[in-house]
């Protein structure tokens, strides 16, 4: 059985070890020095500051929707992204609306964008997605932002080594971005998320907002449970050691699949120089057709790729029930295209082929048909 | 150094030897088997139906409160609890407001309930919390909920084992039933919490709420991550094979601080026939100064006791700064004069006899005046 993806496990040796010490202190969550070591090893493999470990990639959102007060705030937001993006921001009570995305980047398309700001909406906030890990037009959206004056906060849940053409992680773009450590990321600590700001007062209040609100013993913000426990914060510090074997492995994986699909699917186009984190594998097929039929092939060979993000989140059946006529052309298109093959350390050059293969025939099929 | 609790550990070799299991199924969250095994004893050991884990006690509260869709509705709480009561209402943008406490039980007082409806106050959902596992007058609250139409969600963070006078589960009682397993708790897994739903489908609700609303494939509703991971079940699962032994260790502390402090103190009034889950050893003093006193004669011994909960939630900094003229006169005067004792497995009777002397000590000079 294949998936789409399958979590890394490192030396369950070194998990121990990290336990052993977990018991030897009694410190179990709260800030301890399992988080602490992680966060400071982190900021320096990545080249960010001010970041801060909690416990999920959509607490991550939270964090950030809160501490930029988004409750009634009017929000900008893609289409085609993980439900999680949309729904942090329904729970904190803003706004939100649509900007449809770019037909070949697939990321928010500042243009479209523009004529949104041109035409008088209200943006106070807008949340693009480096999708795929894919980064943003993020130069044009700190133009706009500039021009517009509206906070910028990127949910770079799959653009966790993504660096721009100085070699400047993509994390340090916009106010704050977040980011996702759950199991099935490339790096993971079982459940867990990070924010990087570019302000330090708001990683403060974000500090005290994980832990209840309190500052000290008494609470001056509302806060929730945010926490990375010990355990989870073990589990990061034993994947850190292994992040650039991981990283190699899945690049070369993106490049047997490329080399052996040549140019019979489209790929995310990438702005040039930028470097992206090889977080999935998406492919563009030629119509919904040929996506069902590669998916039901594959399935007989017990290998299941993934129709991600499908739908596009205004034709999810929770958003259809709220707001039922909004229509984004290009994300419902890319999505009913869009298919992720699978990706994971220890996926074999042989399983690359076969799939590779039911690949281009189908699209041959489909393009003669 | 003793402080006012400390986690339990379990034993390191049962807690790897599910981490092994982990590690062979390759399955690390999103509603693992440890978690399915976990939910299934809790709710067998604990008598109830109807049980979701969650990521942390807040956690449960924040679902709960989205499950009732409490956002801009009118949601009575205590003043005399955690932060986390308040702020996760404030979070879900529910308009909160206070009931004092009852004198003696320390939790809301059905009767200032009564006169708050009397006077016409629109109530949508009452939360009341069994305080350091006390139980609540459920019945009274009961008989309101059935004249007045509103829901109730108990904070039951405290109280995972306190039963009524018919042995059964004070986490039965209410609409739904929040508790928190949090390390410093007396069953714990590092990080986590739970819900007990009196209605099927809210459960069913709140399971797909946890994982980003997802219903298969596709979202029916808006979720977050609310998820608890199989490590920290792990934890769990390990703990509760020594549940009983922490419960009659924690009882027999309590009743030996009750044998030395005799009555130089006051205790919580307990309703007849209720059994409650030894999770704190609160005092209540006579006045501030002498929990001063004790807590500056205690810090010379490297103890230390905590003020819990102190100050009253409409005294903290955050609620001064949105809504400063809020009056809690008992919560108040209870918050200035308590004080939690040390109390947790392994704390020794010595140390129990210790704190015992220094506080009778401090009573007689301070009734003596």
């Amino acid at each position: 059985m294949i998936h789409v993806t399958s979590p890394y496990l490192p030396s369950m040796k070194k998990y121990i070890k990290y336990v052993e010490g977990i018991y030897e202190r009694k410190w179990l969550t709260n800030d301890g020095p399992l988080v602490k070591e992680l966060t400071a090893r982190l900021e320096a493999q990545l080249g960010v500051n001010n970041l801060l470990l909690v416990s999920s990639g959509t607490m991550a959102l939270q964090i950030a929707f809160r501490v930029k007060n988004l409750r009634n705030k009017h929000v900008v937001t893609t289409p085609f992204t993980f439900q999680a993006t949309y729904s942090a921001l329904e729970w904190q009570g803003s706004h939100a609306s649509f900007c449809d995305i770019d037909t070949d980047t697939w990321n928010m398309d500042p243009y479209v964008l523009e004529q949104q700001l041109q035409a008088g909406k209200q943006v106070d906030c807008v949340v693009p997605v480096h999708t795929f890990g894919n980064s943003c037009a993020v130069e044009a959206f700190n133009e706009l932002q500039q021009r517009y004056k509206f906070d910028i906060i990127y949910d770079a849940a799959h653009a966790l080594t993504t660096l721009d053409d100085k070699n400047k992680s993509i994390l340090t773009y916009g106010d704050i971005s977040c980011f996702s450590l759950h199991a099935t990321k490339l790096f993971h600590t079982v459940e867990g998320g990070a924010l990087v700001f570019k302000n330090d007062s708001e990683l403060e209040t974000a500090r005290k907002m994980i832990n209840f609100g309190l500052d000290g013993e008494f609470a001056s913000e509302a806060g929730i449970n945010g926490k990375l426990s010990e355990f989870h914060a073990a589990m990061g510090l034993s994947v850190l050691d292994d992040l650039d074997l991981i990283l190699s492995q899945r690049k070369d994986q993106i490049a047997t699949y490329k080399s052996l699909l040549h140019n019979s699917v489209n790929y995310q186009a990438v702005i040039v120089g930028h470097d992206i984190c090889p977080s999935y594998m998406p492919i563009l097929l030629p119509n919904e057709h040929s996506v069902l039929n590669i998916i039901n092939k594959l399935a007989k060979l017990n290998i299941f790729p993934r129709r991600y993000f499908y739908p596009a989140i205004n034709k999810s059946p929770y958003y259809q029930k709220i707001c039922p006529n909004i229509s984004m052309p290009v994300a419902e298109n890319v999505s009913s295209r869009i298919l992720c093959l699978p990706l994971f350390p220890g996926l074999n050059k042989q399983a690359i082929s076969q799939i590779s293969n039911i690949i281009t025939h189908e699209v041959k099929s489909t393009l003669r048909g």
